[in-house]
């Protein structure tokens, strides 16, 4: 049954796969330090600017996230995340097995601004409490919202003057910087923040994201703590070599904007019918409301998440698209949903 | 210039690489739950010798070690290992960061026993100490030296009589299961064990360990202990695809045996010409000792490390040999040797 | 200046004092094995009715949460609290800097139910988030409310059906105890919970807190864990003394008792001037909601805090009373409060 | 039984404990921001010769220490002690618990000098090891042996040389600041090291450590630390009074003085009696070497610990003297040595 749950559910792009089998046989260094893997760096460096920027290729988001944030902050200092974070949620608890708090605040559409921050800033004003520090976002959201330019500039501005670091989740920033409205490019991601990443995985890497440290001292010894996290694999061509693949011949933003077109065509399909959505997103996710008894019927043929429940009778679903996505899956879940409308009208003018 | 620093230079076996490529395209379930990991587990459940065995497919040695390490552990609780360890010396404190200490016993050849273990039990006898809960050994050890069945039994059964865990890291375990006078398998590995893991990085996969833990409550929610360190990647199927195929067909097992063959053909070379060994390993790994002026001659044509000063004009060297060792490497290293000493001879006859 | 802000103003209580004295010049075990200690174990224990109850004396309540709580959890299990909760708020990030997650649920009047952990446990379904495993309440709560029996048992049945461990905070306990409608003993609170602290520091010791655990396997090594994390004192009999004469006559529950009787008699005189209350708190700290201008002007007279605003004009107060307010403090409060109120009327009346 | 098991047998110093009542009724601030707090704060200033240094009053030794190190170092970071080292040993893992590995050095006499510590920093040359970046010493060591003021401006001044953190652990430093041959003053500790604490629990305190840090960035937040680990007792005014006291007209100095002066008296007396000792200690614990058939008789008429076997039939003994030490026991316990080695003797001839 053909799935819509996520962004991870193939392998990797071939000209991915075919990078790993011209460079199997030479021998490399190891440990990220080989040709492939300077080469990755030399391509990320030029892409955000910085000809010494620090780069580092490690294995999962939530590996990045937790040597970046654990290197970043003293025990005492604290995050700042949406309630929806994906490390406040979906991380087993990884950023407090390091030792820090998070402070959670709502956002209805999962982004973070300085008027949410704010009043956590007020709130904790002494050693009774936890000190915030590094305001963590992702871009784009959980929700499949993305920051526009000038978000991110006063976000980063805010965070400057009160001596909050800035961290960016990038496990779908391609998603964010290519799709319909975005005005954010990588060199602006680097600038406007402390360090982000960017996701391989859901991009078409088999595995492997990108740590970039703007900060010079919070990149200082960064190799340490990637080693004590177990971060470093011993062949790090492995990583290399993907990401050197990556970011050749804008192979990342091809493939996310694929991913994104994908979910867009979808919407657009679905908006025609009739459908509402739940929330507004440009990238590769939607979430279309449909009635229960459509829901019911669509589960028997494809695989998604439901996301929420809208009123008694309707939910809104999650239908995520990928680099790998075939424009004849989004036709036939559409035919398919009109399918199961129709056949739910038509039970209801006969009945 | 050749390598002979470690057995992790090259990339994985072809049969492995072609199993990712067959394997690419077609959707699987994340984190581990997808087909090919299942299979793996099948294959690996198979060979230990229990259905129902708890393995896991991680990504680095490191991040196994520490894993397993502080989910089997409670905050008091300490870890034996000898002082020549990889935990205790080359993971950057990465069980330290997890909160526990390390007690180090010295060993001569990497080893422990009983009676090493024996002396820190009787020191460790109060509450304003730390309580020696579990032994880590490595198999081969970090000089290359095994474990004899006879041994381990001994050893496992010392640590179930002091109520200590027994716990082995086989980064390179297959070379210790098919040297000469190797009389331990994966299934003894099992049974005489609380946990241990297989090794793929440097027996021919990109990257990748399975850690399999015995004892059924250790093993308990182990699945969250490896999302909150990160090691849960989201194409598990990555893993899973490798392990499959590295377990078919012996393939695990004949890329060890190669490795020690060439390593064994190189001392016994070696040898030949005179060669003393600072310690005598069966496996992939070799020390011979050679005069510092041979050594520097030979720095020019391959890479290998230093590993000891043996006395004023002498020191072993390391070399390491892999799956992906070429007979006309390790010929050529021989050969080169025999020139690089006859010329120091003759320049002593000369002189 | 007096202070009704808190009540841990003032040192100990006499008795208290004259032990240590008494007790000063004897040569002790060190470390909480010395006779005093032992004698306050052991009315502890009669007081819970459990002669091998483990009971042990520490220093502060955020050492004793952080201890017990550290000690009874694995890596990925985390703790549910009120979103006022003294761990959540006040302790620093204390439980966090052992690497557990808090998860915060709302509650008006800071207690816990079943009802509010119920959707916790249901969202918490696998590993990639945390899992619930312990409940953390206070009694009374940061509000200064209390549970009834009935609440507890109902709380415990439902902690003890999901596997959920149950851990109160007591460093308020007495006032919860013996004030008007309490219905709870010492000897319910070791029923009806795993481990609860009876605080020494806020009913007239110099410092100094009793944990006691009842359920064995948690109890286990426990004092492993006091010393690592620095709560073992050498002279242990300081804190022994200390508690031997509290719980010596009924000390700790009538020290308790002057402390709410000191505050409901303010609230009742308040309450007689037309005073509304924030929250109904039936122990030693009360919340009367006054006009902002008055408040103002007591504060020229009195410390205590602002806790909350409730609408323009208004706010409600904390008022703190202890073991060691006296009546005529009370009164001078109360009739200054009289004094200003009629002062801003007259003003009123002649404007 | 008479005890010289240790210095911390007995209570408090009747000033300390007279202090404590005449200010036990007065209200103060919290949290170590009452008026006692602020003059003993004030008084060790003075003595440091810094008028802003960073001074805070903690409870235990093992807490001092993990708040301290684990607030100096970053997570990669570890800390170089002695083999014999309180925090190696006696802490039961306190530091690792805080997520740092501990280099041992193995120090026939207890200290630690540039000599010592090169190797480590030679071995420590990349990301796969921990970075050593503070070195733990105490004053006087474990061996009761002290620092002259030569070898710790030595060891300051390599420590600054190579960016090491040098941190004192002074829970006796009073013996180490009046002994004889002591030439280190309170403000030369000061100046030469990074941080170091002045121990008051075993010289005539109830309890109560004093940390002090010199280095700016090391002080920075340093309240919030001490409160995450649970280290800010409520009723700080304990800890205020009593160093408060100590520090009034020499005290502190005095008693460790007298602590020195019996054992020393002690050493003198069997020294005469031919007894030879294990090492040379000139502060208040001693370990004379005697028969082991001695040792027992002793052992019936006094306490004290067995320390180390030198020979088939002796062992070195330690004699822990202290502020409340009388010097009538010291002559008990010296004329009973000499009857119990006459009685040998006579037995000896008798036979």
């Amino acid at each position: 049954m053909y799935s819509f749950r996520n962004d991870y559910s193939e392998g990797a792009h071939p000209n991915i796969l075919n990078a790993l089998i011209q460079n199997n046989n030479t021998q490399e260094e190891g440990y990220g330090l080989d040709k492939h893997t300077q080469n990755a760096i030399a391509a990320l460096r030029n892409l955000i600017g910085d000809a010494n920027g620090s780069v580092h290729l490690l294995s999962s988001g939530t590996q990045t996230n937790l040597i970046a944030i654990s290197s970043f902050l003293r025990p005492h200092e604290a995050c700042i995340t949406a309630t929806s974070g994906h490390i406040a949620v979906h991380e087993t608890g990884a950023i407090e097995a390091t030792g820090h708090k998070l402070l959670t605040v709502n956002s209805s559409d999962g982004k973070i601004s300085p008027q949410l921050i704010e009043p956590v800033l007020t709130a904790h004003h002494f050693e009774h409490m936890v000190k915030p520090r590094l305001v963590y976002i992702s871009n784009p959201t959980e929700l499949g919202t993305i920051y526009s330019k000038h978000e991110l500039q006063e976000l980063s501005d805010y965070c400057q003057r009160k001596n909050l670091l800035l961290y960016a989740d990038g496990a779908r920033l391609g998603a964010a910087l290519v799709c319909k409205g975005a005005d954010v490019t990588l060199e602006d991601m680097y600038k406007l923040t402390d360090a982000f990443y960017i996701g391989g995985t859901k991009v078409g890497t088999l595995f492997g994201e990108a740590l970039i440290i703007r900060t010079p001292h919070l990149a200082a010894d960064i190799r340490f703590l990637i080693k004590q996290r177990g971060g470093l694999l011993a062949k790090g061509r492995v990583l290399g070599t993907q990401f050197e693949e990556l970011f050749k011949d804008n192979l990342y933003f091809d493939l996310a904007r694929h991913g994104n077109d994908m979910a867009q065509f979808m919407a657009e399909e679905l908006a025609e019918e009739g459908c509402a959505f739940w929330i507004d997103s440009p990238t590769n996710q939607i979430f279309p409301i449909m009635d229960n008894r459509i829901i019911e019927d669509l589960e028997g043929q494809f695989q998604f998440y439901i996301w929420a429940k809208t009123d008694e009778n309707h939910s809104a679903i999650r239908l995520v698209t990928s680099w790998a996505t075939s424009e004849e899956a989004v036709r036939s879940f559409v035919s398919t949903y009109k399918k199961v409308r129709k056949a739910g009208q038509d039970l209801l003018v006969t009945a």
